[in-house]
């Protein structure tokens, strides 16, 4: 694994950032085909949104794309981890008035999910832990992840690809690394995240393109009965593209058109 | 500052550590004269609950004890920072199944606070955000602090020495970096800490000394109303001990029998 800080290849950091003193900063993971990432436009997105959302003045994409490639060197598909926090500062919650932030890139080789999963689903978790509402931090993937952390630790591979998640009045949410999409004839449907979760660039792709494919995406509030009800679930993020669900508590599917079609229209953006 | 990393002299830390990818860890801020912790005993008891709440092993007593002697020799009223996280880990909220914890200790000199502090008491900011709830964290001083940054942002001192935090439901919870006490008459009241909010070691210190000061402790739901209506409130933590409020909305308060009788005490104790 190949790790650069602040524009130079490093391993370490400061032991007084912010990012592990309080989880004060964001990241996003994303795929890079030689060096350039996919989907970079819904990542800079979502990227620009959360620097607002903790008030971080978020680095030009100029100075991501490049240090990107520079990191990736010689990895023609890999894993990129992008890092942001509010860099290093005096003990206490008061932020810098001039935070000078930690940007981290750290690069994997990419190993390629199962290809069973794509072609004949995945058995989703139903999670114990419930997600707190936080309407301030809602749908930012910023550094406070205990509740994905609790939750992954429910289960075990390989019982399980996913875990599904509800929050604490029983409202569908989101897979822990991943969101979540019902389909009901051809409408598209995924959990409002206006109170909790996470506000993924692959969901917010499909929000664009889905209609170029025959569906209708809205955002809803769902059940556990309405996952149980739909015609097709996928669970979907930017290193995986889109898993059928073919199994979450006692239901099971076996044809998945929205999640077959979405997944071609992913490898022809890419 | 001093900063110890694993028992050696080190400012740095991996940027793969679970600490800052996840906030996966907890923290203590305590007082040490002469290298030897005060109230040990209450931050010990805490550090261990907050371990198993994470599922995290905690280092012997011996180990943090030793350490926080050497790497605050020749400070001799100093400020100690313990902070724990689940160690280095592959990408991915997977806990891995034999951690190695990253055990930080971070030595700064002792900045006594202001002295009419204690003697006038202190205004207090009434905080707009409002703490989510999640049970499984509640009481826990863990990594996850983003609600602690966004909520200490709303004010600049000096015109407020501390915030006051409500939940989502409107309970008075904490202070930002404190825990709250109201008295009725001989009754002391805290917020009951299931739901959210840090359960500090200043504050269990109060749970088992009150009644030798004779007041009654008791751990309830209280309101903004409440308060208001108290005879007497006061913020604790354990480095400042007790701050009277004078000011909180439109309330004043001039009197502070129980928070002198507290902070005697308390410098008895330590």
């Amino acid at each position: 694994m190949s790790t650069w800080i602040n524009g130079l290849p490093a391993t370490q950091l400061n032991a007084d950032d912010r990012g592990l003193a309080y989880g004060d900063g964001l990241f996003r993971t994303l795929r890079l085909r030689d060096g350039a990432p996919l989907l970079w436009r819904w990542h800079w997105a979502r990227l620009q949104a959360d620097c607002a959302a903790l008030r971080l003045p978020c680095p030009d994409a100029g100075l991501w794309l490049g240090e990107l490639a520079a990191a990736s060197a010689g990895v023609a598909d890999a894993v990129a981890k992008l890092t942001l926090t509010r860099g290093a500062g005096p003990r206490g919650y008061a932020p810098p008035t001039q935070p000078q932030p930690t940007r981290i890139i750290q690069i994997s080789p990419r190993i390629p999910p199962a290809a069973e999963f794509y072609q004949h689903g995945v058995a989703v978790y139903a999670c114990a832990l419930r997600l707190g509402h936080q309407p301030a931090l809602a749908g930012v993937k910023h550094l406070n992840r205990l509740e994905n952390v609790l939750a992954r630790s429910e289960w075990s591979p390989p019982d399980y690809a996913e875990g599904l998640l509800c929050d604490s009045e029983g409202w569908v949410i989101e897979g822990v690394m991943s969101n979540l999409w019902i389909r009901r004839g051809r409408e598209l449907l995924t959990p409002q995240l206006d109170r909790c979760g996470v506000s993924g660039a692959a969901r917010a792709w499909v929000m664009e393109v889905a209609g170029s494919l025959g569906y209708q995406v809205r955002e809803w509030r769902l059940r556990p009965a309405d996952v149980l009800a739909a015609d097709e679930a996928m669970l979907c993020n930017s290193l995986i593209g889109f898993w059928p669900i073919a199994r979450y508590q006692q239901r099971r599917w076996s044809q998945f058109p929205a999640a077959d079609a979405l997944n071609r229209a992913w490898a022809e953006a890419g």
